[in-house]
């Protein structure tokens, strides 16, 4: 056992299996990292050994920054308290939020995930609607609670239920979906199935609250809605009653580079009735919020039930928020995002000449994928070696992991900090891996 | 504006109304209270001015302890990583919650607030029973979740629909139920009318996942069990195939003074098959948890589908929760409850002689409340007089608040650190109070 462990590995391990529901699944299972140290985009384990983060995009300005500490540290030691009484930071924070947003998104609800962000959007837009329905994006994950297993392909289908106001339309895959790359106009093609799928509810004598998904879905493989796509969903939303809600749990903060919201990549005119918001909104600190229309939240003030968050919004939790968005500006993280996510993709996409599995790279700022393929015609999707990636590279000591239906798309979603050093070690990494799957591929 | 604000209090709360969502009320609406400072169980406003604060059961170990503090920050300039990597905080901190446990209870899941708990309680019931019903108490409040909502009775009745899934049996209040204290077996009495609600729901051909109880109702007016209610319940629940879940997320962590959870106060030979933990777990720090059977949590896992928790159990969060046992420990602060909770029970009890005002005096340790009425023999709840009394003891700087169906329970759950003297000093408090309502009541 070393000096900053409070139990050896193997202990920690026997203790973990016993006494941590297994359903939440370590990292890399089969051999997990015990992380005991983290600084910017590194991790360091019990032996000091360090790996390169290429996944943590809840530390989103870097693990352990200092300004963030210190911020924390600062309102846990004043005052801590809830909502209920009057205080500064929770107006501060809501302000300096709104100043991203287009100003019809201006009254915020604080809660401590995404997944109560989620929820409390479901709810908001039940209440506003008055419909129940709520049409989602094939494959898609928005959180683990009840209501959210509901609305998320990705795990009703495992459970094999789907509920009956639940409906799914195609996600706008332009690699693997239906209309592909070829297509002259893949965003009025997907907003038509959405369409679709919404007079089918209405022909079942069913209202739709709500068309929910996130502004660039993640669990689906890293997919870049086509442009244009979302105006047009929400058009056909709209007219049936129901409201756009934007999941950008994962997105937001300025992770795609050239915009604060991943939403705003939809242009100006396209703007979300709600929006939901988590993972790096506290930089690990348990922080999330829904900002939706005054129009919405009066509907929902308006049901006469209150809705109180125990640690919703409190001091701490507020000032966190804040130093976070303090460092995204100083540091310039967008820009850095925008840079180093546009070298990656292009050191990616350069490798797609050598190695006949690069089947396409995608993404935008630091918020990028590539998948693995068999064949570039078919696109049959190499999951194994796609696992395999994974497995050699965190014996490189590089993190990352995979994502999609078939668990082909290898993504980067580090910390925002990552560097073009960083972009480049993992690039070379990964072409000499390529070659060594290919040479034993040759073999066999 | 003073030196410790952002903006004025004006200001503030101006802002508030636009930015916050107004489906959460401030305390004291009509007139908030402004924090910006506390420490032990003394708050602070912009002005410097001091409130006793008998309402906060989040801040458990007092306002801004700097044990707490320390090793948050200790904690989060070293590592505030996801769960998926090991790390010993998360098993070293399930060992000392377990050992505060029956040793059944043996497999945690750490969420980030009691409505998250409460919802992966539910989601764990209906796992391992393949059933859907829940059975409830009247006016419970289990959280702010959509499958939350659905079953509490205090917030569903207001919306005015309840699903055909959730069923309620009466609160076991012996104050105001059918069967009161001068009844010989209030607990087989209560228990019976669960078991009416369990065959009522088989008679409709639908199976109970569980039975879902505070173990000491908050919301429904700090109601005390009778003794063996729940041993008798859990036989009922558990002959039908269902569990029994134990929501501790107000009472635990030894606010009862005798016990670390409410629940060991119905004997050693109940326990729970799953309890959920939350507000007063981190000190304000967003903390929560369940806690289940290896047999549960076993089902849980063997769906296949993934659980996991983005915040929850990291680092961070364990330190903080870790810290806030060390200190019950060490500040003896569940001595402290028994001793300076029996005293304020005391004092108030003693008041019922004197005011004929004071209807009941129940509780535990900290858990304690007292409720108003205008005549000791109907029992008719004095709704108003209650208000009247948060106005006044506010205006005197002691923060208090009221529960119960007709909001007629001053209840007291203070941070535990509550002393003597500041028992003392509310009961003094309350004594002019009440002499001075019976005095105006007198003139009317």
């Amino acid at each position: 056992m070393t000096s900053v462990e409070l139990y050896d590995k193997t202990k920690t391990l026997e203790m973990r299996k016993k006494l941590i529901g297994q359903s939440c699944r370590l990292f890399f299972s089969e051999d997990p990292i015990k992380i005991v140290r983290a600084r910017g985009q590194y991790l360091y384990d019990e032996n000091g050994v360090e790996y390169l983060d290429c996944i943590s995009n809840v530390q989103h300005v870097g693990h352990c920054h200092p300004l963030v500490t210190k911020a924390a540290a600062a309102q846990m030691e004043l005052l801590n308290a809830n909502s209920r009484f009057l205080h500064d930071n929770i107006v501060h924070y809501a302000t300096r939020l709104a100043a991203t947003l287009p100003p019809k998104l201006s009254v915020f609800y604080f809660v401590n995930s995404g997944s109560e962000a989620n929820d409390l959007a479901l709810r908001l837009a039940r209440q506003h609607t008055q419909n129940e329905d709520v049409v989602v994006l094939d494959h898609a994950y928005h959180g683990h609670l009840t209501s959210l297993i509901d609305i998320s392909p990705y795990k009703f289908r495992k459970l094999g239920r789907q509920k009956e106001w639940v409906h799914v339309a195609p996600l706008p895959d332009t690699y693997r979906g239906e209309f592909r790359e070829t297509h002259p106009d893949p965003a009025q093609a997907y907003a038509d199935t959405v369409k679709e799928v919404i007079d089918q509810v209405h022909s079942k004598g069913r209202k739709v609250a709500a068309f929910f998904a996130e502004s660039l879905p993640s669990v689906g493989g890293q997919i870049i809605m086509p442009y244009g796509y979302c105006s047009k969903v929400a058009e056909y939303v709209h007219a049936v009653g129901g409201v756009y809600v934007a999941d950008e749990v994962q997105t937001g903060f300025g992770r795609v580079g050239s915009h604060y919201w991943a939403f705003q990549l939809q242009g100006e005119a396209f703007c979300p009735d709600i929006v939901t918001m988590g993972k790096p909104m506290g930089n690990g600190h348990p922080l999330a919020c829904v900002v939706t229309t005054a129009e919405i939240a009066k509907a929902f003030t308006d049901n006469g039930v209150e809705y109180f968050n125990t640690f919703g919004g409190n001091p701490v939790s507020c000032a966190v928020g804040l130093a976070v968005l303090d460092v995204i500006e100083k540091e310039n993280l967008m820009a850095n995002a925008l840079r180093v996510g546009g070298h990656l993709k292009e050191l990616l996409t350069e490798l797609q000449s050598r190695h006949a599995m690069m089947g396409d790279v995608r993404g935008v700022g630091l918020f990028l994928g590539f998948e693995l393929v068999k064949d570039q015609t078919e696109r049959t999707p190499a999951t194994e070696e796609a696992a395999h990636m994974v497995k050699k590279l965190r014996e490189r000591q590089i993190c990352v992991s995979t994502d999609g239906p078939w668990e082909s798309v290898v993504k980067f979603k580090p910390p925002m900090c990552f560097s073009m050093v960083d972009a480049e070690r993992v690039v070379g990494n990964i072409d000499e891996i390529l070659a060594g799957i290919e040479t034993g591929m040759a073999q066999v």
